[in-house]
């Protein structure tokens, strides 16, 4: 039998294919790395379904590639070594909804739109927003954040519990329902982020957040990017607990006003957002708005009607694709350092610097409450002149970063883009991880080729 | 040569000891457990210094515990196989306060008084507020919390970045300066609350926060523990960004009233606080205010004056001392689980049912907010029968959390007192935990018998 007809054993006929366009379609994401077809893709529809499949590849030593929406940054989902390409749509349910405990079980092929559209009925929210649809499965195992950030926390500090199914088919949960616990390792936040390399989600439970009483959002206008920085650190050090923060240059503001139809001033801005209730909302704008006086900030204007509030948010949200969409032939790059607040001036002029050194069309926009903000430039993947600048402008600002004693990916994660900094980042730490993959996935079947620079474990 | 003089010659002769009184103030915590005298116990002053001990312990086979203040409840710092108690206090120096980056890092053997006497010169504080004036080092050692946790989180999420010395000398970093990552493995959080059983930190970077501009404080009396519950819950529901939510029983308030000199209404309670601007705030407290009424509030009194809140959470801080030291010939014990917010009523009812049918004296307090409590009975530990009923109290809290979806600790951590209830809680998850200590420390000289309740691993 080959592999197809076995998988059809296993599972059953209409949860196996390899249909082309469906194997095209696993092949790649969002990001400019080569697609590599899967030789199958699986569609389980319960954990023992990814049991039988992790199984499967493990007796026959098969790679396993687990796949959300393919709304990934830096590769994750690419099947490099062929293999199995584990698409968990079919696993879509909201599981439990706990709406007085602030909790909801669901299974990892719910996306954060749709997730965000149950709890809206009960008064509730869940805060993380990659700028994608992604899969809650997806943005766990790739620890995502957003915009909400800075307030909220990463998608690590909103995992109660994870029920993982391990290279061996074992199923375990790394967690409760309580909302903190000191017993035992804490396992959550190891698998949170782990890429697919460790195991498989098959249910994450979350946290959740009441609706505030009142959001208010604004955007304040400054002579330059460095102002911009300057006024959002002045905003953090008074201790304003700000819910969203989000630079955006004048580049970026052309591009999203000619991708959403708005007409903001093309001008380095900043988009923020106040959550509480009225008066203290109404309290810390006022606050906000002194500060950045200082900063000769232009303009200060309020987004209260929730519509236009929508509107800057969904703008600001659709920037990646306004850019990846603006012509057929080109390609974007994100990179996403992210490094100590007080630095983030030093570290946007110089990634600015650089993308005029290369002569490249770019934009510098991100998460700077938490010192995580990414450059985005325009190429032609056809061009290799091209690819090397992109590749080159990624590892300056990379290697920038290490020496502010920032991180090279705030929030995309690993996959196969920033494998080659690993080493750079962690020291020997790095091996600690490779022993802890070594012994959860001892023949390299979890997703192989991505997060480790190692192939097979060659000993601590 | 014998173990004291080889250390000696290792480290010098002023940071090793085998002096009774020194002896035993590290054979003990604040728990009920039997204490056991380590072999010697030494004073590093820097890493290099713990590497030195740790690999003099490796080669030797010699267990290592380490020690912060001993104010550990569940038997942490208790040498069990004896060995080499580690005394951080000689490494208690802030390395480097970065407050434009909201960040700090010290040495474990700083104490949360001591950090945040230094950072109010800056207007910042750190929020983890376990009740004693415990070390850094070892609230990341057992991922303590405490009163603020329900706003700002616990030790885990504080922290950016941790040194640590593993069990064959080397030494590695879990993370960066920057607030977020998706770089790696999060090791950080799995270091976090380890217990001294993975290594031993040498150097903990913290993030930091401003000081609010407003900080109101306020005591709420109830009919009922069951009405301060459901009271809590409504907050929590209304999604009212509460900075502090304790329970405190009418036990409890006569026992602050003794031992604190304070004359609060003897009536269940709830104690709050509120951070922001003084707007908000204001806003905050008159909707708690009108929530409570519908749960029979008899009295909601202001602590606004910043002498009175002081001296509010300072009674609430020394609860646990003012029954400890109710009388020197009793003993206290404190349950620690956690729960789903929606079951805490049921929890509660259950616990104080317990200590009544046990006959025992006791109390309830604790994080309600987080799903946390503590019920606290004395006992006379030369008494074998009031032993016993201590222990089963605790057993029968613990299990019956466990049915409604908590964990066996929601702060204290593990030790000794909650390994007995690791395989029931993390089932086949504790092979993992299990599999990584003996990745880390194949010897099991780390803080031995503690944590995992495996003496030497068997295999996965």
């Amino acid at each position: 039998m080959d592999l197809v007809e076995e998988l059809i054993d296993i599972l059953s006929s209409d949860k196996v294919t390899i249909n082309e366009t469906i194997l095209e379609h696993h092949s790649k994401d969002e990001s400019h790395f080569e697609p590599v077809l899967p030789d199958v893709v699986v569609f389980p529809t319960s954990t023992e379904d990814v049991q039988k499949v992790i199984l499967f590849a493990k007796d026959n030593k098969i790679p396993i590639v687990p796949f959300g929406v393919g709304s990934g940054l830096e590769g994750h989902a690419i099947p490099i070594h062929r293999g199995i390409s584990v698409d968990f749509s079919q696993m879509n349910q909201i599981v439990e909804l706990r709406p007085e405990d602030l909790i909801v079980k669901v299974q990892p092929g719910v996306t954060r739109l749709q997730l965000n559209q149950e709890l809206n009925k009960h008064g509730l929210f869940f805060p993380v927003d990659p700028g994608a649809d992604a899969t809650i499965g997806g943005m766990a195992a790739t620890n995502a954040s957003g915009t909400q950030a800075v307030r909220y926390g990463g998608m690590k500090d909103q995992i109660l519990d994870l029920e993982v199914v391990l290279a061996d088919g074992r199923v375990i949960h790394t967690g409760t329902l309580a909302k903190k616990s000191s017993s035992g390792y804490h396992l959550t936040s190891l698998f949170a982020g782990s890429e697919g390399t460790l195991g498989l989600f098959t249910e994450v439970t979350l946290k959740l957040h009441g609706i505030p009483e009142s959001m208010m959002a604004a955007r304040a206008c400054f002579p330059s990017v460095k102002q911009c920085v300057e006024a959002a650190v002045s905003i953090l050090s008074a201790g304003i607990p700000i819910a969203r923060m989000e630079l955006v240059d004048a580049r970026s503001i052309v591009q999203v006003n000619r991708f959403s139809g708005t007409d903001f001033p093309e001008k380095p801005s900043l988009f923020l957002e106040f959550h509480g209730n009225e008066a203290g909302n109404e309290s810390d704008a006022q606050f906000a708005q002194e500060l950045f006086e200082e900063h000769q900030c232009q303009e200060f204007a309020f987004e209260k009607d929730s519509l236009k509030r929508a509107q800057l948010w969904k703008a600001r949200h659709d920037l990646a694709y306004a850019f990846l969409h603006s012509d057929p032939k080109l390609q974007t790059i994100y990179t996403d350092v992210c490094v100590p607040i007080s630095k983030l001036t030093e570290m946007v002029e110089y990634a600015r610097e650089r993308i005029g050194a290369h002569g490249l069309d770019g934009a510098v926009l991100g998460h700077i409450g938490d010192g995580n903000f990414h450059t985005l430039a325009l190429f032609d993947p056809k061009n290799r002149e091209h690819v090397q600048k992109i590749e080159r402008l990624n590892e300056e600002i990379v290697k920038f970063a290490f020496t502010l004693g920032g991180t090279c990916t705030g929030e995309h994660g690993v996959g196969l883009g920033k494998i080659k900094y690993q080493r750079q980042e962690h020291g020997a730490a790095l091996d600690v991880m490779a022993g802890i993959k070594h012994q959860l996935d001892p023949d390299h079947i979890l997703n192989p080729g991505k997060l480790l620079p190692v192939e097979k474990w060659t000993g601590v």
